[in-house]
């Protein structure tokens, strides 16, 4: 049996899987990223895991390993400046983690690895114009059009976390981009409109008792089931600014569809109703009814590690 | 020898001209778009006004006819809900000229016919990943990804004059839309911004003796020449909302090089002065050093012409 070791570098979560032809997951595990501050410990971590992984497919046949991390290059093997990692700098990933693990290895944007497994496995099998987007501790795009992933010059096209929506008048993203969209569309941006709907309110909420360092995604979702009408309205107010970025996005390279994918997406109608509302109201009218906004085809808790995985398995398929 | 029809439907101008297959454009004539508020009797102008110019060049070969235009769709040759043309809804432009003019013929965005052309005879003949800039009468954007137009699901992308810069609350566009980019940078836009400046500035000016329907392009870049300081304001207002576009834009594809065209370019260092410095300002890091800001390679006043052109050079020369 053919595999793929496919792993997602994330803010909170490292996760590892093996994923067959197919893009089915067969075995994977986490740890979490911020335990290993070390990129040397870090990548040996990395390594004793995937063998662990192998281990239980003892006659499997191992294609190669597939990378999705937040701000990584494809064209330099390298991780720069990300915001959410604790590596600083331009981080040489790639040639690192091959001494460790000797295998034929790409790595890619998170998202644009994400959007390559919704091509292969998932939602966009029949599609060539589309955004997939991922709402985890930050804000991820991978841009497909013809057909192609969008790489950019340099490999970082799809920073779209990082765009400015407020002309210079708003939240700080974690890079320091005053109004970036990230600051707002992401599972860290709904809790910090949490925080700003306790300042702007008087309204009794569960939220007043707990600290944000406390306060999960999936805390907030339970709240809006409950009629928190402070979860309420920063749902509310987490669709309508992600509306009008889908909107803008859409005159860029106008999308048949955006997929969604990520914690952010787990919150299910309190998220999705508004945003689609929102995002019918504010399309212009020449791209009114053609843009769908659409979920993950991939299986949500592993998403993630096929969409890494499908950066080996696409040179396999053609 | 062959030669190509090019035109350029504007909101001011209608620009028809010859072009050979090194892109330079042999003949050349305009009318003014306005004067033919019927859709007929505009056709029946373009068509007599081609022949004309066609039959000064008798033993010529004609290849066919190149069309640029706002808010041309390329998929289904149609003009659809131009803001800055008198003709409304969709106008299905290519059939009702082939019915005058009897030769192969195809419409594109104005602006992804501008950057075809930069590719064919301009600026970007050894560049990959680029947006090529039109201000005119509005703003527009054609995009170039991994050396491809980007046409989008239903031939709109690019339409990056109507993306919300000020989350709903600035200029309206031509089409509504608040805040809307080319509202602010364009040629129209510059000249909103001196009334704006008048409004905000209790300065001497001599735009206090000029009614908005008499203010010019080149009378703006003459007063800053003069140092007049409501020029002056208003061209380096213009350069810091054009430079967060932009630094916006380079998160989306990443491109090498923005390539710049149309009348408030003509205003020279005047607009791209503190639009370079803006700009430098606002890239991410990740980003900084690697994105250039160019300016047309194709003769300024016929640039236009021979974009449209380049729709049907580029099948000759693949």
């Amino acid at each position: 049996m053919d595999l793929v070791i496919g792993i997602d570098i994330g803010g909170t979560k490292t996760k590892i899987g093996l994923v067959n032809s197919d893009g089915k997951c067969l075995e994977k595990t986490f740890f979490r990223t911020r335990e290993y501050p070390d990129l040397n410990d870090y990548l040996d971590r990395v390594a004793k895991t995937s063998n662990e992984l192998l281990a239980k497919y003892d006659g499997a046949h191992v294609l190669g390993c597939g990378i999705g991390a937040p701000n990584a290059s494809s064209k330099n093997g390298t991780i720069e400046n990300a915001s959410n990692l604790l590596w600083k700098g331009s981080v040489p990933i790639l040639s690192e983690l091959q001494k460790r693990l000797d295998m034929p290895m790409r790595i890619m944007n998170d998202a644009s690895a994400a959007a390559l497994g919704e091509m292969l496995f998932g939602s966009a099998k029949n599609i060539k114009d589309f955004i997939a987007i991922t709402l985890g501790t930050g804000f991820g795009a991978g841009i497909v059009a013809n057909g192609q992933l969008i790489d950019g010059y340099d490999g970082f096209a799809g920073e779209l976390g990082h765009v400015d929506m407020t002309i210079g008048d708003g939240r700080l993203t974690g890079l320091g981009v005053k109004g970036g969209l990230e600051a707002y569309v992401s599972a860290t941006g709904l809790k910090r409109t949490i925080m700003y709907m306790l300042s702007k309110y008087m309204i009794d909420s569960r939220f007043k008792n707990v600290a944000y360092n406390d306060l999960h995604g999936e805390d907030i979702t339970q709240a809006a089931e409950e009629g928190d009408e402070i979860a309420l309205k920063a749902f509310d107010y987490t669709a309508k600014i992600m509306a009008q970025a889908l909107a803008n996005f859409t005159a860029f390279t106008q999308p048949e569809a955006f997929i969604l994918m990520g914690g952010l997406v787990n919150s299910g109608k309190w998220i999705l109703e508004p945003l689609e509302s929102y995002f019918n109201e504010f399309l212009l009218d020449v791209y009114k009814g053609k843009v769908k906004i659409m979920q993950t085809g991939m299986e949500g808790k592993t998403a993630a590690i096929c969409g890494a995985a499908a950066l080996i398995w696409e040179g396999q398929k053609s």
